[in-house]
């Protein structure tokens, strides 16, 4: 990913175009192109961190923070207001990671080494905790869409934090699932990396990871601050931004290594990178935006039904597909197809 | 179970409430706390019964009397016109069996067993027969959800009538099936409880079933009259009783008897309680309480969009977990965070 | 299939009939009953000319014309502007080859051989296609009935457009990945065939399909020209004939096939052709609709809601089904079942 690193030069050009004072919807540009390197910056050091603190608080480390970059461009949503862009880069970005990286990966992947297998009993794991978490995570949304709005009471607000605690508890219990009680079937995955050595030196690792967090969230700033003026312009609406747009600028690093490991025929960790990223922002990064959000005005955790509709079939898909410990080129193009028919139809909105 | 026994004691307090003219919403405690010893005694007699009538037909009465705690609760429920605690007491008994029972029984046998290993080949042919009768059921309610209502013709009202009638000829054809054209299936599965023997003579197994049979009607009377004050009193709705309590209380000794399975690390058998009940409630109770609601106001089959919703979730999530034939405590926690969120949303309403 | 052979004589009868101006709702039974067999024959002619052009051409042509009947048919229905025919007609293909034909065949194929056992490869790889495919088709009939007709824009008219070029593309694509990448895989399966030779000379075989083709045209025109005045006579819907007539009748060549294919045990057959059918109507018959469409007025691909749960309810099932590479007579039941309440639920609209 040599070629990340050279766009790290819009950083400078996007801070000399806000003080040159930029139109806002270039300064979107140029934020997203800039986000793009920090986000892979962010996700090199925490790796580089974890070859110092040993496995168990590494993957923990990776984990958690690997949706920084989104987590912090929705917290600028958030504070604007803009919630129904909020939500739908968090369902954007679940299928963007199962639907688009992994068909991506299956069909750069499959057009090399014809079919590919995987570890099927790792997949199931992680991909029906993806069909609870998105079960849990769409129940609130289905019931008030289909419940007559004047039969709910009170204790109706206090039910997406309610959905955020088991959220979050499920996620904590998961990292206790893979690190302590059943740490060992995921023992073969993750030993040939093991062999890898830190390239940083830890001080190097944790600097790296301070500047591009600053980085991120000046940028998330810019870009937050353009998505209106930019809908405006291109006569798009807030949905297809924070349905395609977002989830590709804030997963890129990521998505390009999905496909690089699925080229190498390493399809376990590419199929790992898409279905994990979709678990943690789930499990993780949802809830945590619900919790801030009652610092400003409190945000509901309800999906509209399109979105709904797009996760749950993101979701029945990766289930099917990882159901067969194997993959190839067609698959990749089917779920090349369902994502480009889901932006089509936010396109035309 | 020694403590159900202990339960028994609110029998004889339920009547001495009864004639002191306790309220109904205590009676609905009181009578709720004698259903549950009363239903496991149910089982147990049925049970003892079978050792004498053969495994054939002992299977048949254990299947069709295992649900006659609800199928009395929902009779009283039906004769006083409560069409919605009925039918969301259908859907809650299979969302009870497979989120709750099955939830808790994994939960309980994998902090104990680790990862417990079941027959995929007949919880498959169980989970896959679920979805076929969930299927069947919520059509019609799709149905007539999507359609304009002034679109349907008089034909109109035969439907739920036909749709009961194909629910009990499967269930019969199912008993045909696992009794005789592919017994062997399940052969391997009950010859351990073959060298059991009864612990009670015919005639005091058949005492028993009446004794219990004639007590849970008259409690069942004293719930279903408490069911309206109650729900004032607390402020829930119609739908959380029927969904979530009822339930709960007609099952209670069956999902005892599910988790002390899980917990001797007879998955298969845990499983079977959770899918197998849900199928009897699904083939058997709602076409025959279809039938009995004839003599009084005819009920139609149609559940509402919530319990659909639920209802198809649940089937989802068990298909998806009986397909790899392991079970962990993480699988538990998660069906009871889907559980919890259901019944969260319900409380709300 | 002998006695395909006989009802020939109903295209002689329906011609006499059209000269002596009989009804048109006699006219729509007498032109089904010459389509039957007609089909039949355009299946025998495509088979006989694919064992002089070699495998892979013969492979294109029998899967291109296999459902040269329905789109012949369909054509004429949208000439006449009948688009909810059309719709429904492609909706209920795909329902009756998935539940009605795989369920009489494991039905009959299952009382006689008690477990059949077929390819769990090939199956899945076409299921989990199926399932693709029908994603992919609801989608924008999803998206479209969920969001307010006021927030689309003008790009909205070219969405179905878009999507019939995304499903013709995926139909190539498929053709590339059976006959050339991944041929291995269906390599087993079509050797047996092989041995077989032609019957008929290639002339002949041309010969039949280009009369078949023309009667069949001619009948099609019948057959549509009657719908609306027997929809009239027998108080049934335009979604009736379209779901469960039309598809009936252009099938039932292929369906007594599939039958015949499972009675000999031969159930990998009996489930390709069914499976194989169902994807040609979504990824051929469809989009080619969908382009013919423009030169008339421009037919949009949205289904109506019930025809959504219809479909993807026949897809989870085929991929339930197809999931554990056995079959038996209890789940032909079962999907004769739920075809059945489908059916029942188009009959009283």
């Amino acid at each position: 990913m040599k070629f990340l690193k050279y766009m790290l030069i819009f950083i400078p050009i996007s801070l000399i175009a806000k003080f040159m004072n930029a139109s806002p919807s270039l300064m979107f540009v140029l934020a997203a192109l800039s986000i793009i390197p920090l986000a892979g910056l962010m996700g090199e050091g925490t790796e580089e961190i974890s070859f110092y603190s040993g496995p168990k608080i590494g993957g923990f480390l990776n984990g958690t923070f690997g949706n920084a970059t989104e987590l912090i461009i929705s917290f600028f949503a958030l504070k604007e207001g803009l919630f129904e862009v909020v939500k739908s880069s968090v369902a954007g970005s679940v299928i963007g990671n199962v639907l688009l990286v992994l068909g991506a990966s299956m069909l750069a992947g499959g057009l090399k080494h014809k079919t590919q297998y995987f570890n099927k009993k790792v997949v199931e794991v992680s991909s029906s905790m993806l069909l609870f978490a998105v079960v849990g995570l769409c129940i609130p949304a289905l019931f008030t869409h289909t419940v007559d709005p004047k039969l709910l009471n009170t204790r109706y607000e206090g039910l997406s934090i309610f959905v955020a605690i088991i959220m979050i508890t499920i996620y904590i219990l998961s990292l206790v699932f893979s690190f302590f009680t059943h740490k060992e079937i995921y023992a073969t995955a993750s030993e040939e990396e093991n062999t890898a050595t830190a390239k940083w030196s830890l001080k190097k690792a944790i600097l790296v990871l301070v500047v591009a967090t600053i980085l991120i969230a000046i940028e998330s700033e810019f870009l937050v601050s353009g998505i209106e003026p930019l809908t405006k312009t291109l006569g798009l609406s807030e949905f297809f931004v924070g349905i395609i747009l977002i989830p590709i600028i804030g997963n890129a690093a990521e998505h390009s290594t999905g496909i690089v490991m699925a080229m190498k025929n390493k399809m376990d960790v590419a199929i790992e990178i898409a279905i994990g990223s979709s678990l943690q922002i789930i499990l993780f990064v949802t809830p945590v935006l619900i919790f801030l959000s009652l610092f400003f005005t409190p945000m509901s955790i309800e999906f509209n039904q399109f979105e709904l509709i797009a996760l749950i079939v993101a979701v029945l898909i990766v289930n099917r597909v990882s159901s067969d410990g194997e993959s190839n080129w067609l698959e990749g193009v089917q779920l090349l197809a369902v994502y480009s028919i889901i932006a089509a139809c936010f396109f035309i909105l």
